[in-house]
C-alpha cells in the first residue's frame, strides 16, 4: 500500500464520489478550547465514507470478474456503498447484513438496488455464508476493510483532508478518525504521511470495544471482549485489520476512547453548530475531540464524522441528552 | 444590481464563506418523481445564508462608518449572519431581536458577540427601534434584504448553483428558493441571469404567508395577512422588498406554496436522505420539489435549503412526522 495506489483511486472516484467540506464552529471550538475541524463524510454518497472504498474496489475489478457481481458484509454503512457502487456500474450486489442492523441501513441497502441477506450476528459466522454464496453465484466478495482497493478508496478523504487543512492553515495536528477494523484510518493515515506529514491520525473508538487503541498501546492485535451492546454499531469489529494494523502501527498515534454519553453530545453538537447529521459510531471522533482534550496535543484538531445513517429514534435519545 | 455587483461580492467572500455543496439522493428523485439537486445552505457559516450577504454589505462599507458599528433587525439568520461578519471584521454588531425567535437563534447571535436588544413582534416598530439605535450610536443600519450588497451577497449562492448545475449536468430546470422578503431569490435570479439563463428561479414559501407568489401574481406587491403562527418564521415577512420585487417579477416564475405537513416531512427526509439539518423556513423550497412536483416541469429541479437554525424540539416533531 502506498500513495500511488491513494492517488489512482483519486482518479476512478473522480466525478463519483463527493469531495465532502471540512467543517467548523466557533461553538465547538469553545467547547474543545481549540479550533475543531470536521471532516463531514455524513455527506458523502450513501451517508458515509464507505462509498469510497465500495467504489474504489469495484471499479478496479477486471471487467469480467465485475459482471458477475459482488458480495459484502456489513452492518450497513459498507453495504450501502457496496449497492451504490454496484449500481453505478449496472452490477449485481448480494449484501449479508445482521438482522439487528439499524432500519435505516436495511431499508437504505435495498432502496439502492441491494439484496440484502439477513443473518443472526450471536449464532451465525458471516464470512461462512459469504463465501458460500460467493462460490455459488461467482461473486467477488469485497471485504469491508482488510482489502486494499478499499483501503485506497478510504485514503482518498485523507487526501481531501490535507488540501483542506492546509488551506485552513492548519499544518500540524491531530486528525480523530472514528475507527472499526481500520480501513478509514489506514487510507487516512497514508495518505497524511505523503501529503501533509504534520497531520497524526489517531483512532478513535467507543468506550469499551476499544481493540484498535488497545492493540495499539500492545503493540499486537487485541479483540474486543463483546460486539454487542454499543449505540456505535457501525464501527464494532472482532479486532483490527490483518492488512490495517500494521499500517496503523506504523503511522498512528495513540488511540482515544468516548463514553456513549459523550458521542450522544456530540452528535447533538454537531446539530446544532454543524447542521449535519453524525451516526453514534461516526460522531465518536468528535465526542473525542470535544471531551477528551486533555489527551490532545496542539491548537487544533482535525476529526471525521464518518457516517450518518441513524434512525430518528436513535438522534431523537442524542437531542434529548443534557449538554 | 448586475451581475459585476455580485461577482464584486464574491471576490470579498472567496476564503470567508463557505463553497456549499450541491446534495442530492436517488431517494429523494423517486419521491419528486425527477432529479432533486439540493444547494445546502444550512452548511453556510452561521448556519444559514445570511452569512454571504452580512459579510458583503459589512465589506463593502467604507472602513470610517464600519468602525463604529453596524445593527441589524433580524428572526435570527439575518442576525447570527451580522454578528459573525462583524465579529470577522472586529467591530460592533447590534441585532433588534424578536423577543418570541426560536432559542438557538438567539444563542447563537450572543455567543458570536452580537448585541441583542429584543422586542415584541406585536405591540412595537422594529424599525423605529433600529433607527433610534443607529442615530444614537453612530450604527450602519444593514437591512436583511432590500439592501443592495446584501442582495449582491445572496447572489454569490447563485453563482455558485450555476456552476454546481452545470456540473451536474442540468443546464434547463426550475429554481426554487426559500423566499421571505426576496434577498436570496433576487440574488440567485441574477446571477442565474448571467451565468445559467436555463435555470428559472422560482420563489417557495408556506402556505397562508405567500405574499411573493400572490404579488408575481398580481403584478403588484401584495401583503401577507398575517405574520405569526408560521413555523417557518425565518422567511415571514409582511411583503416584499421594494428592491427586490422589482428583480423577481422580472426574472422568476410563479411562485410554489407547501403545507407546514410537507415542511416538516421535507425536514425529516432531508436527515434521512442527505444527512443535513433543515429549519422549517429552509426546508420550503425542497417541500415543493417533493410534494409540488406537478406545478414544476422539467427532469431536473434545483431547490435550496437556506438555513438549518432549528430547535431540537421543532426538529423531534419534523421525525415524529409520519411521511
Amino acid at each position: 500500500m502506498d500513495i500511488a495506489r491513494i492517488e489512482a483511486a483519486a482518479e476512478r472516484l473522480a466525478g463519483h464520489a463527493r469531495r465532502t467540506p471540512l467543517l467548523s464552529s466557533p461553538f465547538l471550538d469553545e467547547i474543545a478550547g481549540r479550533r475543531v475541524l470536521v471532516k463531514a463524510e455524513c455527506l458523502q454518497h450513501t451517508g458515509s465514507f464507505k462509498f469510497r472504498g465500495a467504489l474504489s474496489a469495484i471499479s478496479a475489478l477486471d471487467p469480467d470478474s465485475r459482471k458477475q457481481g459482488v458480495i459484502a458484509f456489513s452492518s450497513g454503512n459498507h453495504a450501502q456503498g457496496i449497492a451504490a457502487a454496484a449500481r453505478m456500474h449496472g452490477i449485481p450486489a448480494v449484501i449479508v447484513m445482521p438482522s439487528d442492523a439499524p432500519a435505516a441501513k436495511i431499508a437504505g441497502t435495498k432502496g439502492l438496488g441491494g439484496e440484502v441477506v439477513p443473518y443472526d450476528r450471536a449464532t451465525e459466522n458471516r464470512d461462512a455464508i459469504g463465501a458460500r454464496l460467493a462460490e455459488d453465484r461467482g461473486l467477488t466478495l469485497i471485504r469491508p476493510y482488510d482489502e486494499p482497493e478499499v483501503i485506497a478508496g478510504q485514503g482518498t478523504c485523507g487526501l481531501e483532508i490535507a488540501e483542506q487543512a492546509a488551506e485552513a492553515g492548519v499544518c500540524e495536528a491531530d486528525v480523530l478518525v472514528c475507527c472499526g477494523g481500520g480501513g478509514l484510518t489506514s487510507g487516512i493515515a497514508l495518505a497524511l504521511e505523503a501529503r501533509a506529514p504534520g497531520l497524526r491520525v489517531r483512532p478513535a473508538e467507543p468506550e469499551g470495544f476499544d481493540d484498535v487503541k488497545r492493540s495499539l498501546a500492545a503493540g499486537e492485535i487485541a479483540r474486543n471482549a463483546q460486539l454487542s451492546g454499543s449505540i456505535c454499531d457501525a464501527i464494532v469489529t472482532p479486532q483490527p485489520g490483518e492488512l490495517t494494523f500494521p499500517i496503523m502501527r506504523r503511522l498512528c498515534g495513540p488511540g482515544l476512547a468516548a463514553s456513549e454519553d459523550e458521542v450522544l453530545k456530540a452528535m447533538q453538537l454537531a446539530f446544532r453548530h454543524l447542521k449535519v447529521v453524525a451516526e453514534p459510531g461516526g460522531a465518536v471522533a468528535l465526542a473525542a475531540a470535544l471531551f477528551r482534550g486533555e489527551d490532545i496535543e496542539g491548537d487544533a484538531v482535525v476529526c471525521t464524522i464518518s457516517g450518518g445513517n441513524v434512525d430518528p429514534e436513535m438522534f431523537k435519545r442524542a437531542l434529548d441528552t443534557p449538554l
